[in-house]
């Protein structure tokens, strides 16, 4: 059977009067759309026309919870309890269904933004409470979480479908943690390399950390930044990359 | 056929560490709860507690989205376009819809709050809006407007079941809108008098203006006022009067 | 004496993450900045950056208040009371007058912004309140308002110096008003008719209005719009431009 | 020379509709008023309403700036950048001084609130960037921090006076912090109680920590919680009881 992936990018995450991120360029490329909802970034507007714009290249559409910290673009971990964890889940998933309901079209997978997605990933009582307010608005939704992590385990836990999301252009810990952004081998430097770990990750199952050591992870969507000035080009890149090394690129559904 | 009417009241706009309103002593009382979404007051935690509150009291659950101006309480008229009133109630409605499916229920009906139920009654473009973002989540909520007003055209153009609202405790002006709140005679003071107008708009479809005229109109569910010290004993009594004279009180589905 | 003009332009509106404008490519050319205070946009640290900003431009530090509605970028009209117009003056302000004495420096004007410009333009109270705020703050600002309107009675009323502001790239009603955005005759389309209006407003105290009469007004600062793709190409223009005319472009203080 | 203490309280922290606290029973009986400045709670309004009571009753006033978010009152710990304190210090102190001086008063001291508080008695970086912030803005704000933390350390460092703060009805642990407020223990029970370890904060500068250890702190200044049914009835107690001990109650300026 052909090798299979998913490619998902951080869409609509501009608010109001302010425009970020080159979601145009990339929807072409990807296979699942992580739609901002409000918290972090995103507005009714934007949600609604990021959704009708993920309808017309067919891309699955998935809700992108974050927390509430629009000024910190909902990056700075904020110390939640778990029953806040699960409501603001709630809340923010369901503002994206009915946008997709008006549009025809419903939701497939749920991916946390951000600090609260890093939180998740560390800390088992977040996971789980994330994962059982995905289950408890439907359990037909697909839970991306970081390849290894708590949030799979607890998705899993839940009864879940779960998608084992990596990054291509990032670099990992030796314990399967991303390399922090501050740090300056945060990040792989060069698209081709990148292209070649994706396929690496998807065929093999295997990543190669920051210290040389060889990890094994499970790889069922790759996730593009959708910032930058080169995000359309990298997209069509590892997009193409991947056909070409006969692996077929297709939503989680 | 035994006259009906629902009881309806504004709930769930108390916000983090903020309490609002008297919830508890009159949801008891009432057959439809409208719940804040967000916008104006409520946060995901008091929609998920008031949501289950209604559970428990068997009222019907609905959506009382509102402006985004929480400081305001969203009692101010801001100059919104009509798809920004489509956006808006979309996202809030969701958020409310997934709350409710969390806790294994349903929205029933969606109640434009404050300044937006104003500005819905009075201008058709946007009472349109609002209505087809109603019937493009979900054509099977009912939709609370002010009784013979745009709101009640629009929705019924949209083929949406509609609930006329009435108030008890305002008073009306001879066209069938309220009294400002303003105006020293915005409120019908004694409890007994709301209860007497309460039933004849029931039983009879009139109401005397404040300036004695009478004026038809259609009295699907009465509006309680779920804030005051005695919010509790106000929907106890009109409870207990409109049933005593013979008229049932259920809610609109 | 040679006439003399101030050129002002909105800045500092970016947010967290997001940024919008071109403050770098105008900064060079104007001489006051009207920065936003963190209600239609602005945020504590781009404030900061802002004020340093202006002071390497030797630019004047203008506090640029606005409606609370980040996501409608304090474009609505709100339906807001005088008393609260005064009291968010007052706020915003003085979190830009400690902004600017952090950094040694002080702020030298305010100028309302978007919605809360036009309604005060528009509406006595509303001036009159402002202007009010502004003076009880500190009553050394020069207040910046629409030319010929309510703002400069009420901030002349209340002993202010006032700056009456025109528009060089907009079109103006023959009362004196601005033509709506929503126009197609709003704006000015060329940078060469923009600079001709600006001198003779400058010069002689008039300027055509879209049905070809003539109207005077006082200009004592011109606004440039910092956003679009040359802005900073304008701004240049406009300056080089003025002072090619004999015109000294300096701040109002 | 008789020893004096300040009896200070979080006041102002009501926001739009939403009230909070018991000011106006407490505001007879402290010295100091801690009032919210609009992200962890207050709001232009409540500010200037704070500030007038506060004239009215000779108390001192205080910006109490705090994190931002609204909806978790300030109390959830952000991992917020030293220069991201800096900067939501400054725009906050800046908003009560200008509410201040509009009302012909002025801004005495300045305690951060909630988490924010918290995290500066923890954490040195923190605290310094939050010292600097108080003194870049004016050197004369007396700054008010938990007794013995690295507040009054940094406070110091940059030159300004500060108020080392106890906590009357508060359980320490023997390092000299406070007891969490989770703990069954964290509170004293008894006003009489409260206001005996008061008396001996103030005189003999020891407390008796939840382990039985005796602690040495520096009482400048006390807070009264200003919530719950007591809290106007507890400040008396205390105003009263520790002036019956012969101690004077005055603000710190």
């Amino acid at each position: 059977m052909m090798p299979t992936v998913d490619l998902n990018c951080d869409m609509g995450e501009s608010y109001g009067a302010y425009s970020i991120g080159a979601d145009g360029a990339v929807m072409p490329y990807v296979t699942s759309a992580n739609i901002a909802c409000g918290f972090h970034g995103g507005d009714p507007a934007v949600m609604r026309k990021t959704v009708q714009a993920a309808l017309e290249h067919k891309v699955a559409v998935g809700a992108h919870p974050g927390l509430p910290d629009l000024v910190g673009f909902g990056r700075r971990t904020m110390d939640i309890s778990a029953q806040e964890a699960y409501d603001m889940v709630v809340y923010q998933v369901g503002a994206l269904m009915a946008t997709a309901a008006a549009l025809g079209t419903r939701v497939a997978h749920v991916k946390p933004h951000g600090a609260l997605y890093n939180m998740a990933a560390a800390k088992p009582a977040l996971a789980e409470s994330i994962a059982r307010a995905v289950r408890d608005v439907d359990d037909e939704f697909v839970f991306f979480g970081l390849a290894g992590s708590h949030m799979i385990t607890a998705g899993e836990a839940m009864g879940l479908r779960t998608a084992s999301e990596v990054f291509a252009d990032r670099n990992y810990m030796p314990d399967g943690s991303l390399v922090p952004r501050g740090r300056p081998d945060a990040m792989v430097d060069s698209a081709d390399a990148a292209l070649r770990r994706a396929i690496d990750m998807v065929r093999r199952g295997t990543v190669r950390s920051v210290e040389g050591t060889e990890i094994s992870l499970r790889a069922d969507t790759i996730c593009i930044h959708g910032d930058g000035p080169h995000a359309g080009e990298f997209a069509r890149a590892l997009r193409t990359g991947l056909e070409a090394a006969g692996i077929a690129v297709r939503a989680t559904l």
